[in-house]
């Protein structure tokens, strides 16, 4: 009779993790139109690409593509298991990359490699680096990004593994961007239809939109998204447990305030119909039911993309905050982030020209 | 540098509109099989045509129709930012006819003309009456509609459009009936399986009927049903600015208390498969989280459709109430609404002969 | 003009049943791959089998099956407005087999038979035991069991129906299972993919397994799955009614916490992609919005499949609790189930061999 912890999986502690490590992520999951109406019905998002297969078909595309978030939440959702179900905290994202469009009916997996690891100061935990990739049913990379969390140790005595810290991009570069939009066909994008006549020309470095609206987060919601990408992070579905942790309370995946603030930017960015590239991201403070989020960008550069004059890039520097609107644009005070701000997102995306 | 003002959507008010005035609305939204489970989970209708498929085939219909009011609301809802952004109340409805099925996998866009407008006599607001028309991507009209609202003024100086005031039909005739439902073979409509034996003919003008059940209703199902629609009426969501506001609290979209009516009006009008017409309607007092919704019917009128003897139409009155059980018909007090009462529908429904 | 009761449909009350009585139940139901995501997004289920076409395909499925318990909870929910509208509780389940799998496309009907009445000595309910069998389009059983619920009398004066208990087995036979697994190709069966080396010949009887984590229940959530299953029972949406109920509060639907413990169990038996039957199972106390339901189960058996050597059976008691976590199997305090057990479930579930 064998003790139940062999069959339990108690997920990876600091020092088990080393440079070269490889791990092929449970469980597969087809993407359908039930997940797609789900993650509409969840944010509320209005880019015309993904919402209405006619629309995406007159562009280019074979049918409307499975929203790009919705994707990498999937993959994201199933590293969790393996790296950071013991995670105090998820500190960042850099070198994301939309490779393929994912398509109804395609079937998601993931394999993720450490390339980072570096003890903290007290021994007690220490910062994970891994570069994750998403992979269709033909075994194309869809999608791929590192991250960087910091894990728990099982036991503070134990050994560090050797120090190493990845040299990351500050930022994916425009040749790699638009590998995951196909051709398009601009004259047939219908710009009143899609909400907005502003195309890639219009906007400028430096520019910067308030996206107006704000969206007050319930559990359930949060709840039924984060089982969607079914991602099993314990903080965000054990009140139990959280009323005795550090906020007394659920968190909410940082995943879901990046699609609420994703869906607000429609409001001023309506016609960036793809999320080409993540350059960087942050959650800078936690998210909790009953808080409203609101968004604001900035264009921090504009590219056009080598060999390509239908389509081009926008970098834009998403920021979410909690129970505040941004008129003004809050981000720092001094040093620090001004602390309405939740989520500090440096992304690419792609707009007709 | 552009200002962000000019990328954002601010909304019309009152004096930006005039009579003859037409709008294509964004975004464009294919509907499928995802959209039908959603619409099912969040109202539990039960009626058989949009429940299953062989039903709907064994009588006629090529698959099982979208749900008639999912597809309304769905139209609905794309008109929101281009009419009722500044809105401060949804009056009424008249004139709404469904006009051809909608099929999973079609996609639905709208358009409206301003067919009235009537300055407040407070000079802050007007009322704006719009012909709202959605359709399936063979551009063919599958609904069309009328409804009022109450808009804001940017400026309460500004002058006003001239008034213009449109005359509606009490309700639509008989004859204008039917357009979106297919020959029946009522020989192969199990009433066994449809949950009643009641036909068209068994039910008399002047007839009422409990509907029985109650629903209490979450903040994060009228915003997950909300979102579905791609409805971004601000007081649905922001519980931050609400708090602020009016009611100090969310306000639930109207078109859920329809839905829920309806899903709850199963229990007494089963075969009432087809909403073939909205006569008229007024959301006579707010609904919030956590009321509980009642509702019955009265039988206003019968007909038979010009030239069909597959399918009767019943013009229903359907109430809602908040947290009160419907055993005695609450609808007036002298010249009031009974304080209860939260929706006064008047629709035309089919049923098999 | 007929009264409105005619109409409405009031449920039947313990005097109404009779040993023999055979009712078909509606509303026919198409599941769908909207309803797959939904069942998804509700519980978080990461069995490979369901949840992935690839992964299905590659062992012997046609396509991705629909969840086994989607598939009870739609039939189990046809069922209620027969036989559990007046019902105090449900008490119990026994010898229920999965005999087809469910795809989605299907359409499931029901129809139940009486089997046992017996009046409670309080002559003021009785207990009524049913068969119930769901259908798919072809009118093959997917889906059988039995279950008994404790019914309300109309009329306490009303005579009792003769009473008939029947017998029922303590478990399903290994050779009665494993009619809705096709054969499987286990050299194809990717346990990595799946999430666990452990095989059917990995556990052994006695074995206890801690699934670890725990889940917080939202009112929208229990809301929206009960809904789903089209199953109607008033004390699990009425907050208006239930306030001045037994608890006070909406009970949650059973199934709901059946599946809830399911999709936990996966922490521990990760290849038990499908449940092939039902021995029993109690719902030994009520769980309410904001509890947080933990598990565990107990391999009670191991079998082998008369005849196949691709899958073996566990026979598994699957225990749910609220607010106490399971690191110590809480299950019984002398006599009595231990106070924070909700659920005691026993069933047969199939691993690759």
């Amino acid at each position: 009779m064998s003790a139940a912890p062999s069959k339990t999986a108690a997920g990876r502690f600091f020092e088990d993790f080393r440079v070269g490590q490889t791990m092929r992520h449970a469980t597969p999951r087809t993407l359908n139109a039930g997940d797609a109406s789900l993650y509409s019905a969840l944010y509320g998002s209005r880019f015309a690409v993904p919402s209405a297969t006619t629309f995406a078909q007159a562009i280019g595309y074979p049918v409307a593509p499975i929203d790009d978030l919705l994707a990498f939440h999937v993959v994201f959702g199933k590293t969790v298991p393996d790296i950071s179900l013991n995670a105090i905290a998820n500190l960042g994202y850099a070198d994301g990359r939309f490779l393929k469009p994912v398509y109804p009916g395609d079937t998601l997996t993931a394999a993720s490699g450490v390339i980072g690891v570096k003890e903290n100061s007290n021994r007690q935990s220490g910062v994970v680096f891994v570069r994750t990739r998403g992979f269709n049913q033909r075994g194309e990379a869809v999608v791929e990004y590192v991250r960087w969390v910091m894990v728990r140790k099982r036991d503070v005595e134990a050994p560090a593994p050797p120090t190493e810290v990845p040299e990351l991009p500050a930022a994916v570069a425009p040749h790699d961007l638009g590998a995951a939009c196909p051709p398009i066909d601009v004259a047939a994008y219908d710009f009143e239809l899609a909400g907005s006549p502003h195309r890639w020309g219009d906007y400028a470095k430096g520019e910067r939109i308030d996206h107006v609206d704000g969206v007050t987060v319930e559990e359930a919601e949060h709840q039924i998204a984060t089982r969607l990408y079914q991602n099993t992070a314990k903080v965000h579905f054990n009140q139990f447990s959280e009323a005795q942790g550090r906020f007394g309370r659920r968190l909410i995946y940082g995943g879901h305030v990046i699609s609420l603030a994703r869906a607000l930017s429609f409001n001023g960015l309506a016609n960036a119909f793809h999320v080409a590239a993540i350059n960087g991201g942050r959650h800078v403070a936690p998210l909790f039911a009953g808080d409203t989020v609101f968004a604001w960008s900035e264009i921090l550069d504009a590219a056009p993309l080598p060999g390509r004059d239908d389509v081009g890039a926008l970098r834009v520097r998403l920021v979410a905050t909690k129970n505040r609107p941004c008129q003004d644009f809050p981000l720092r005070v001094g040093e620090d982030y001004e602390p309405s701000v939740v989520l500090d997102f440096d992304v690419w995306v792609l707009l007709p020209r």
